[in-house]
Formats: structure tokens, C-alpha cells, sequence
């Protein structure tokens, strides 16, 4: 006696790897299976497809098999509506929720395929525009369009109509480019450990240009390391003339940027070697507490506090940041936001904008926005730390790259790409 | 035309090597020095005594050296009282302020030598139990006592008197100790790398022991990685025997160890391999989801959710944990606090009372409760990685010891050195 | 006007990757196919096979595209002889050579399918048996078999047969266990950082016993920090045990080693906390010296200058040990092989015996080893750093597990478990 | 009943941290001291005095304490002449042989001080031109001058004369420098982990140009990762140009640097992105097999094989090179020393010429240059791995520096600096 159910795989699912992954995901999780029909695409630009029965001998072992075919990408041959249960309480999933990827995907509801908004990796996605009716029918209310859109637990309110199952969900893995010509061909998931450095950074201010010439939007999350290592004023320049549209950093950042505008030259110390008692921590104590007297960043560059450096360009330009706070802050600043759920929701609106991410050494927020990241989105990476750069590229980006190299030789070097 | 102040260096001024950064301060910000006095102890138990003028060209030379001497340890030879100037507005400090460093300090108020209470890196100093004439002298009120303690950027109020410069300024930080006997002599602030693992884990095993038969306290900083690598039932055991009397970790950590009460057989999946799809993370969100649901941790342990694991072992046994937020969590858990600046607060209070923390595998939090400890809690650092073990040990902690290890074989080592 | 050639794959092309493999090679080198036929294995245990026309704008692009497919595991559809070249100098190949995986690997040589002995990666393959005529044709010269083997460059002699091009042969890439389970199911070619430490060691026990048990035969390749981190008991045991039959190692592994022995207590130190001045290096002279005295390891152990310790236990359990020199030795000890080119060879025997090789804590070593493996061999690479994990998993072994862990508390564990 | 000896310290020995090197040294090695003599200078150009005597309540307590002191620069108050021993056979060492540092060092013989020359550490030190009579008192022999120098275990013959104990040894640690300007002001022993990149390759840059400027050889020790990183032709032109006077290097580095230019552009491959399948190591191994063909890289330059890079520098310019085989290497080259004894004693030779050693990207060969270094040679270390820089950095040189950076971008900006 053994259980099975009919997948379907379409597109290019054997340079893709989607093929192996299904053969691979059935194996391993002690399925069989039982290929009804395959059409090989014949040449480079024809899809293939297939369909297959997956055997298992129980609910309990074929259901997860399933599950997994989904999220890679596989579809139910026989396509039901998506099942939705209403959340029992705030911020409380029911049973069974299906819990999302970071690929495009849709839900079928009342026999359309409606596109998940907002796609983001291990949220609920919730229904709107329905009602459910006793008996678990769904149907639409009318007052608008059906739509849905991915929810994390606390944007989950009671009585939300959650997607529950695998049945009527369509997950759409991005395919990786098929081939490496182009401005974004380089950037195929891989740490180019072995690439000429130079050459490496000119390819990927290429990727930056590209993007802006695409009218897209760039989107840096930087570390305080970039400051220490030099890498402000190339940065600051790239914010100035619009190579980058917004930053994503920490309160250690901005501090550490402003402490270089405001005691670099005015104190007369050398700001090129850096070389004062105690690393000149007070500093960074007065830099928070005069931006706390001004009454914020905005404030500060007003008054002529801070002159130059990467916030001083996003304020001047009219760039967007956001700054995080963190339990290992000083201050904070008045910009910084001590909240890290509200912090959140800053960044989850910062990843949604952009085209384009530059991560440069700092895995806290890189985490944090690539948490946020529909697997669309262009990604690189920068760390001297390999297992940094892994643990980032790590979330299946459809196009990316990382580079184990020091971000203060890497942003003048990018600036000077760009800008020279 | 040159300007100079005299200074006093005490104790083992040679051995502490503070003799050394004394004439190494005075150098490197180009200073002079002439010694008025000097007497060396002719034996091991005698102290030193060291009468120094400092000689610079001019006061802008002068003021960093005498600041930096000051920090080490040094007293100026004919101590003042310390200045007190109102902080000009909330969160704001008065220009000059006196930043701490994490030794152990006093101030010179009124002619009397009052401790710095809760000592603190990189904070002010504020006074209570005075009032400051318009001519900057100050009284004490007598309606208490004289006190003076630290306070972050955030606890400063508009009008309290906060020390500014260095004089009145008494700082003594703490020998390490003078020979390598005892249970907490091997903690001396090296990383062990060459080391015998084993027989390093019997010595962090016996300075726990010892630290509990002392009556001290055992504050353990835990990361994601001790319950991933399997030192999850090690660590719940020792805060069971009460060799761990709280834990500061975050979100993440918490959710990771209740998902291995929750689901580690209960849907029959193999605890000890971990081996499912796409690293459980469904599971992640279902047991926030269902904490949530309960009410909160202590809530679900008690409706018999969580029956095991570090948490579980925390509320059974009424042992005090934190955890903070930050921008990577998913959910939060209901206990776990979202705004960094309380966070912070409650960290604080955790690291004051502990007398030995054990920093396992978690560079933001270890860092934070690092941030607020006084330079003589001793500090076990426990990572994978040699740079984070060198980041945590390089704050001055006068009893400390790194190892460089693989947290999942240490805490089952080190449980079963303390239990068996 | 375009250039074209037929290749065959057959086998679990799916599962193991090839097809994604051969599908991504065509299309990154700039070619296109053409299907000319496609069986897809309908269930688990059926084998796939594929027919593909490899088509190109000239043979400048072709030729690389069937090297790579080649070096894949695909055949071309109409097999031809290999084309043989002689040697035009000692240690140099002829234009053209075959450069070898590390596959299994078969030759055509008159029509017949001849195994290359002795596969290994980068060589060059020599074919005796035969005689060239001077238009190329190739015959068995009927004095004995025909055979072929790789040969390194200073292997080769003026005069030997060297294959050239890729006509007329085939590589047999493993493929993977196709499920988990079964003692080396675990061992399926990644880095394991979130499996519980305790339990991989576990099955690392586990598969070093079945190996035995099936009278394979287990080399471990051993760096010093095996002997610093305290080790040395525990390797020393399971050599003594036979679970490990030889090891591979250097100069300073065999010093540290011996010097425990010899002065770990007769000089009154305390071999468990090695705390002596500068790390005790003139012992490390010492014990070379006096092994050098008694005329090598073997007499120093029968002359009871050696009474334990690895070294000793090979000694006299037989077990067959090479010592590789480096530029970095002191002595070195008279049973260090100091030219590397013998060393090579005496590694090479060593690699080819081996079912299981342990690599612990030692990259030069390890790479040299690893390099001489072919892909059937299985393999377990432990470090502390993760990037030389990563390098060591990286030479496509079918069955190979890396852990990330410190060898202090790893050896330790596993000879616990395999002893205890 | 105690023993005692007084010792005798000199210099700037507090802030070179003499002083409390010997203080720490008495107490762990469980002794006492009475200072005798304390003269501290007042000033910053006044050397201190300090005459010792160190208690132990017994011989075996006391010898490694003045063993200790020794090694750090203390001398014993009353001197004697060093006690010479017969070496008892080749390649051994006699009974109590003194071990080097790699400090400047002086033995006392016949009432004289004579340098010991081509310090290096962990060395016997043999004089010659004396002769040692049956009751152990020596002589000159008269035929020439008395000379003593430092010999590795290989290097001694039987009956060398050999020094051994602590008398008569005489060791002067080099202070580091006094203060932080100069052009070579900032090789003060650290790892430079928070100083703008930047502007520490500008300082470096300098360094080596006042090298140069001052008549001195500058030693650079790379590794393959300097050619993978496209590091080639900038450290290509700083050897044409005579900023770098010699190269040391292993088989792989002088490979991968020549297949650059055999295969770089001949072969229409895109020598920029290096994209080509398998990683082109068949190119690998021609450019060996070439190089043999040739006969050795010099000819192969000369027959025009060779057009540029990095060794057709060296060949054209005439700079020294050294290639040291390792267990690792393809081939190897005719040039390559693959003998680890000859190999090292060709290192010696280069290091003793150095006045300044770049060590980029390459531990083993780092390593084995260092070794040979006397603590008065100018270091830079240069690597990604921030636990290779603290590695090399620990060896007691008096002005060294680390830069943990990309070696791809820190060679182009380099030789930028130097040449633009």
C-alpha cells in the first residue's frame, strides 16, 4: 500500500538544476519515483518538462517530499485552490501555515493564480479580498481585487485568512543567467577567490553603472569597517553622485563617519593615520552627544556640525538611509532606530527598493537585508572574512557574487572605477 | 617656554607593566619626563613608587598625556577636587567630559576620594548628593550621601553634574595575577592556542567551580551556534546545577533551543542528525508562533510546551535569563526585549552581578555584556573563530582566557567536568 | 558553416548532476546541442542515458567543449583509439597530452578498453605494450599486456607513449551514494557547521570501524597542532589499536611527538599544562639531536630513548609512517625524506593503499596527499579553519565529510568512541 | 638554604619592557629578587641600570630563571667565559648546548666578547680558532682570529666546539623605536587592523624606498595567491625597477607567474577574467613541461618562451631568486631546489642579505624565511588570513608590521605608489 501524487517541472529544469534537485530531494527523503513523461528541450533556448509520480509509502514520508518538490519549484500536475485558515490569534500562524520562500510565487484562490506581493523568505502569506466560508470554501468578497502578500508574525492580525499547505502554490526559482557575457554575467553565486582582485572590482562597478543605467537602485549596506579602513570618502563620493541610491547601516557607522567630519581636521588630528591615545573613543562619545544637542543628523548638517562624509551626503543629496540600532550602541543617535521589529520594517521597505545590493563588511545588517530579499535581487557581497562572504551569498540569489577582500582597498578602487 | 605636571605611579608598577606605558605614553604623544623620585620594591611582595615630571612644549601636548597617564593608573601628584559641570541638555554631555574607562575609580569631591559605582567603559561620570555654586565650587547638599556612578549617553539628565577633565580623577586598574597557581591562574588574557585542549577545559571547569564555592555568580553568554552544535543538553544540565546562574542571548538562541524541545521528536525527526529539508526553519517559525500563542515562555513551559532544554531548565530552576533583540530575529518570542536601549539596561544589570562570565559562541552578545563589565569580572571566550576570541579579550580584563575551539565538543567536556 | 560531434552520457546523469553539468559546459563555452535522444530512468533505480549533438562555429570552440564533457564522464557516440604520442625529452609531454582527473579512466588502445592504473590527478597517461609506427598507427607489441598508467612529469622518459587529445577515452566520475543512510552515508561532500559536533563524531567512528571492518585500510595525515592541542594519546591509541594502519606526517609532527615522550616528565615539566619558558624549543633540538644519535626513530625506540607517543606505537605495531620534509623543519630528523620529489612517491604509495584517509590539522600535508587520491577514496578532513576544510573538500571525492572542529577535543572524542 | 646569582639589566629597559619581562620571569618561574642597584634615567635619552639578584631555593628552580633573563638581555653581573663542548658526533649537539634567539648575541672567550655570527634562532653556536684542553679550559689556537657563529643540527661536525650553559652569553634584544616617526616609524609590531588601508600601503611604500634610499636589499617572499590575485605585474615592475633586489618563492609561484605569460594571451585565452574550464592546470603542467624542455627558466627566457612576469624580470634584471620545492608541487621546475636542507641553506643566504622582507600571501615559505631572519631585519607581512599575519608577526622583530589585506589590491596600489 503506498501513497504518491503527480509533480510538474517546466522551463530550463535541467541546466537549472532543478531536475537533479527533485531526483535528489525524492531520494533522500525515501521516496520513489515514477517519470510519466519527459520532453528533453532539444536545443539551448527550448524548455524542457516533466512530469512525475512521486511513491511514498505514507502520508507522513510523501508529504514533506512534496513540499520540498514545491519550494524548488515543482508544481501539483492538478492544481486546487490554496487552502486558507483564518490565524487564531495576533501574530500566531495556524496549523500547517505555509511558510514562504524567497523565489516569486503565486496562490490559487478561487481558481486564479494571484501573485504573493512583497515576496520575503519564512513568512505566512496572507489572503485578502476573501472570505472563507464555514466549510473552508473561499470566495471573493467583491470590495476589491483578491490579493496577497507575504506576512511576518507580527504582521500577522486574528482572524487573517492564512495559506495553509502545499496545494495551490506556484514557487518560481529564478533562473541563473545561461551564460556569463553581459555586465551581470560575472555574478553567478560563486566567492571568486581565485579572480584577479582588479579585475574583479571593475567588472562589478560595471554592474553598478549598468544598473543606474537601467534607471535601478542601488542600495549599500556598510560597517563601521569601512570607515576605519578608509573607505569613507570613497563611499561618500559614490552617495554624492548617485552610483549609490541608499545606506543601510548601524549606529556605529554613522557615528564613526561623523566623528571623521567633525574631529579629522577641526581637533588637528591626523585623520590619515589615525594614530591617537585610546583610539579617541571620547570622540565618539562627543560626536553622539553634540548630534544629540543639534537634534539629529538632519539637524547637524544644517548647522554646519558635519561637513563631509557618507551621512553628510545622504543628507545633502537626499539619499535615503536608515540606521539600526544594536545592543552594543553607544548613544544612540536620534536617527538610529532602537527598535529592532520597527528597525525591521525600515530595512524590509530599503530591500524592496533595490535592484542592486552592495554588502560591505558588515554581517549583522547584510543579514538583515538579505533576510528581506526576494531571490531577484542582484547581490554583492565584500568581506575579508570568507565565511562571512559565504554565509551571505548562502540564500540563493539568483545573481551574485562575493569577494574576500579588504573593503578599504575595495571602495577606492570602486570609486575610482566609477568615477574617473 | 614648556609646560609640566608631576604624576605618581604605586604598586607593582614595573610588573603590571605600567611603568612601561607610562614612559611608552609620554613618547609616543612626544612628550619629556623627568623622574623626581623612584624607588623599586627589592622583592616580589614590595610595591614601587614613581614621582614623574611630564614636560611637553605646550598645553595642547601636555593635556593627552596627562589624560592618558590618568587612564593607566597615574595621579597627579597634588590632587584637586574634580571639576562638575551640568550637562547642558538631555543625552548631552558638557564639553570636556571625563570618559571611564572599565577600572575601578574614584573621584575627588570636596576635598574626599568617592568611588565611581557600577564602573563602565566609555561613560560619564556623574555626582549626586551636591550642588555646584555659579562659580563652578561645589557643596555637598547633605540631604545623603556623596555618591558618584557612570551613566551612559542615555541616562544623562539636563543639570546633572557630570566630572569634566582629569583632575580629582583616581583610577586603578587591576594587577593581573602575580603568578600562575591557583584555580584562576591560568586566566591571564591569552589566547590558548597551544594548549591541550582537554586539559584547558579542566581548567575553565575547576574557575567555575571554584568561582561557585566562592558564592559568585556564573553569567553565560550564549549564541545560536552552542544549541546547532549540540551543547544545548550540556548547558541545560549546568544551569540545572546551578553552575550557570543566567544567560544572556537573544532571540535566536531561545527559539533554537525551545524548536529542539518542541519538535526534536515529537514529529519524529532525528535530533542528533538534523537531518530534514531546508534546515527546519518551518519549525523555527512554529515555535515562536506557539510561545507566542501560550503567552510567553515561562507560560509555555508551564502549559507543558517546553518539557526541556536551556529555557526550559532557566524557568524550572528560577534562574535569571535576557534576551535581546536584534535585526535579524524572526518573530520575536514575547520576552524577548525589542528596543536595544532596554536591552542594553537589562544586560547591564546581568553583567554588575556576575563575578565570572562564560562567552560562548556569540560575538554581538558577548559584546554587549563585555561593554559593561568592570575590568576585574574574570571572562571565559569560547569560539570557532581566533578573531572574535582576540575582539573579546582585548578590553583590559585583568583575569581572562580565550580558546579556540569547537563549541559543540566543549560544553559537553566541560558539563561532564562539572558533573561527573 | 558550423562544426559538430555526437557525445554519449549515460548512468544517473540526472541525480549526479552530469546533465546540468553538460547542458551549463556547452552553453558557458559558447556552443549549442542539439538532443538527438533522451531515456530518462522512470524510477529510482533505472539509469538515464542522453544522446547530444555538441555543435559550434569551428573546432577552435568545439575542442574545448568535448574536453570538458569529457572530463565530465560523457563518451563520444563513435569511439575511436587513442592517439599516442612519444615523449620528446625525459620529464616533458608531447603536444597536446592528456591531462587526467582524478576518475577512474580507460583508454582505447586497438580497439580495446585498457583501465589506467594508478589514477591521479594532472598526470599524464602512458601506455606500454605497444610500438608506434611512424604514421601513428599503435600495436601491441605482444611481449605482454597491453597497459596504461599516469604517469607525474618526472616520470616520464624520452620515448614513452603519452595519450594526446581526448579521442578514445573515458572517464567514469563516482557517483554519489544516492541515499544517507549506511555507515559513510553521512559523507556526502559538504562541510557540516550546523551538525551537532558529538554526533558527526560519532559517525566518523563509525565509518573509520566499517572500513576496518571490511579490511580497508585507514591513513591519517597529521599536523603538530594534533600533538599541541593534545592529541598525541588519543592518535597513539588508535594506531595501537590498528584502527589507523599509517600515517602521514612531517618532520615537526614526529618531534613534537617524540619530544613529549622524552621530556614530558623525566625533566620534571608538566606535559599537561606545557607551561615552560619560550615553549621549551630547545627540546625540540634536543630530541632531534638524540634521535639523530641513536641513527633514527626505530633505534631511538628500540634503545628506549622512546617509550610512547605515536611514533613509538608505529614503531612497534609496524605500522608503515612517511615523513615528508619541508623548508620550515629543524633537524631534521634521519628518517625525514627531505627531497620533496621522493617524498611524493613515498605519499603516493601511501594514497593508493587507502580506503579511509583521517586529514587532521595539517593543509601542506593533506594537499599533497589528497592530490595523489583518486575520487573513490573516502575521505574526512577535521580543522579549526574553515577555509581549509573547504580547499581540502574540494577535489570531487565521492565520499568526503569535512568538519570544522578543534583536533584537541576531536581525537580525544574519537577515540572514545572507537576504543571505549 | 637558598642559591642566588645577580644579573645585571641595561638600556631603556622599562619602556622596552625589560624590566618587567624580568620581574615576570622570576615570579612564574617560582624565584625571588632583590633589587640591588635601581638607576632609572630621568630623561628620555638617559639609559637605566638595574643589578639583580634572583633567589631560588634551589639549582633546579634558578637555572631556568637566569635562562630566561638571559634570553631576554639580562647579563650575569660577574662574567665568565662560555663553557665549549666537543659536539659527540655529527649532526648532535652536546649535553646542555646553548639555543640562539634571533638576537644579537656575544660569547665570552679567553676573557674576550665575540660577536656570534649570522644570528638566527633555535641555533647551536660553535667557535672556531680555539682549542679546548682535557680540563675544559680553551685557547686560541693562534692561526687566526676567534670567530663564533650560529649552525642549524646539520651544519655541525663532530668535534665542533659548542657552546653550552648561560655563561659568557651576552644577549641584546633591539629596542623597538622610540618613537612613531621616521619612515619607519609605524613597524612598531602590530597587526594594523583599524588603520585606513590606504594610506598604510603609502607608509610601506615609503619604507621600501628608503630601503632602497639608503643602499639596502629588500627581500620579497610570495606565494602563488600573489599571481592568482593579479598581483603579477605590479611585483613584476617592482623587481624590473630595483625596488625589489630578490624573490623567494616556491614551484608553484614561479609556474603560475610564467603560465601567465606563456598562456595569458599565445592561447587567446582572457588573461583579465581567467575564465576557462578545469582552471587551465593543463597549462600548468605545459609550462613545466616547456620550461624542462628548455632547460631551466633562464634559457627559457632567453629563447624568447618567456616574455615577462615576474621570474623573466629576474632573468633580465638580474635579481636573485630562490625556489624552494615543497610535497605539493607539479613537475617541478629544473630550477626548483627540491632538497629541504639545500633549499633552507639557499633561504639562509637571502635572508641574511635582507634589510627589509615583504612577505606576501605565503605562510610555508614566510615561515622559513622568518626562521632564518636575525630580530633586526624589517618585516612587512602581508596576508588575508588574519591568524597567518599574528603568526609571522610573533618572532620578536623590532620593526615589523602586519596588514591583513587582499594581496590582489595591495600590489597594484603598492607598486603604484612606487612608481607613479
Amino acid at each position: 500500500m503506498t501513497v504518491s501524487d503527480v509533480v510538474e517541472l517546466e522551463g530550463h529544469i535541467i541546466d537549472s538544476g532543478l531536475m537533479e534537485r527533485a531526483f535528489t530531494v525524492v531520494m533522500e527523503l525515501g521516496g520513489e519515483f515514477d517519470i510519466e513523461e519527459f520532453r528533453v528541450g532539444t536545443s539551448k533556448d527550448e524548455e524542457s518538462y516533466c512530469r512525475m509520480r512521486v511513491i511514498a509509502e505514507d502520508e507522513a514520508t510523501l508529504h514533506p517530499i512534496l513540499h520540498e518538490l514545491h519550494q524548488s519549484g515543482a508544481t501539483l500536475a492538478a492544481p486546487t485552490d490554496a487552502t486558507l485558515e483564518p490565524a487564531p490569534a495576533d501574530h500566531v500562524v495556524p496549523d500547517g501555515f505555509y511558510s514562504t520562500t524567497n523565489h516569486p510565487t503565486d496562490v490559487r484562490v478561487d481558481g486564479e493564480w494571484v501573485p504573493v506581493g512583497n515576496i520575503e523568505m519564512d513568512c505566512a502569506v496572507v489572503v485578502e479580498g476573501v472570505e472563507r466560508a464555514p466549510d473552508g470554501t473561499v470566495e471573493p468578497t467583491g470590495d476589491g481585487d483578491v490579493t496577497a502578500e507575504t506576512r511576518v508574525l507580527n504582521g500577522i492580525g486574528e482572524g487573517d485568512l492564512v495559506v495553509t499547505g502545499d496545494a495551490g502554490i506556484r514557487v518560481k526559482p529564478p533562473e541563473r543567467p545561461r551564460d556569463s557575457s553581459g555586465p551581470f554575467g560575472f555574478m553567478r553565486g560563486g566567492v571568486s577567490a581565485e579572480r584577479p582582485s582588479a579585475s574583479l572590482i571593475r567588472d562589478i562597478a560595471e554592474a553598478v553603472a549598468e544598473t543606474k543605467a537601467q534607471g535601478g537602485h542601488v542600495l549599500c549596506v556598510a560597517g563601521p569597517a569601512v570607515i576605519h579602513a578608509g573607505g569613507g570618502p570613497g563611499l561618500a563620493r559614490l552617495v554624492r553622485e548617485g552610483y549609490v541610491d541608499a545606506i543601510s547601516a548601524g549606529n556605529g557607522f554613522a557615528v564613526h563617519d561623523m566623528e571623521r567630519s567633525m574631529y579629522g581636521t577641526s581637533l588637528g588630528m591626523d585623520v590619515e593615520t589615525m594614530e591617537h591615545p585610546r583610539k579617541g573613543h571620547k570622540h565618539h562619545i562627543y560626536t553622539i552627544s553634540e548630534v544629540i544637542r543639534a537634534g539629529g543628523i538632519e539637524a547637524a548638517v544644517e548647522e554646519g556640525l558635519i561637513t563631509e562624509g557618507v551621512m553628510y551626503e545622504c543628507v545633502e543629496n537626499d539619499r535615503d538611509f536608515v540606521l539600526a540600532g544594536s545592543i552594543r550602541d553607544d548613544g544612540p543617535l536620534p536617527d538610529t532606530i532602537t527598535d529592532a521589529v520597527e528597525a525591521q520594517n525600515a530595512i524590509r521597505e530599503q530591500a524592496r527598493e533595490a535592484d542592486l545590493v552592495l554588502m560591505l563588511s558588515s554581517l549583522l545588517h547584510s543579514v538583515a537585508v538579505g533576510n528581506c530579499l526576494p531571490s531577484t535581487t542582484r547581490t554583492v557581497c565584500v568581506d575579508i572574512n570568507p565565511a562571512t562572504v559565504t554565509q551571505l551569498l548562502d540564500r540563493g540569489s539568483a545573481q551574485a557574487v562575493g569577494m574576500v577582500t579588504d573593503v578599504g582597498t575595495f571602495v577606492p578602487m570602486l570609486a575610482e572605477e566609477l568615477l574617473e
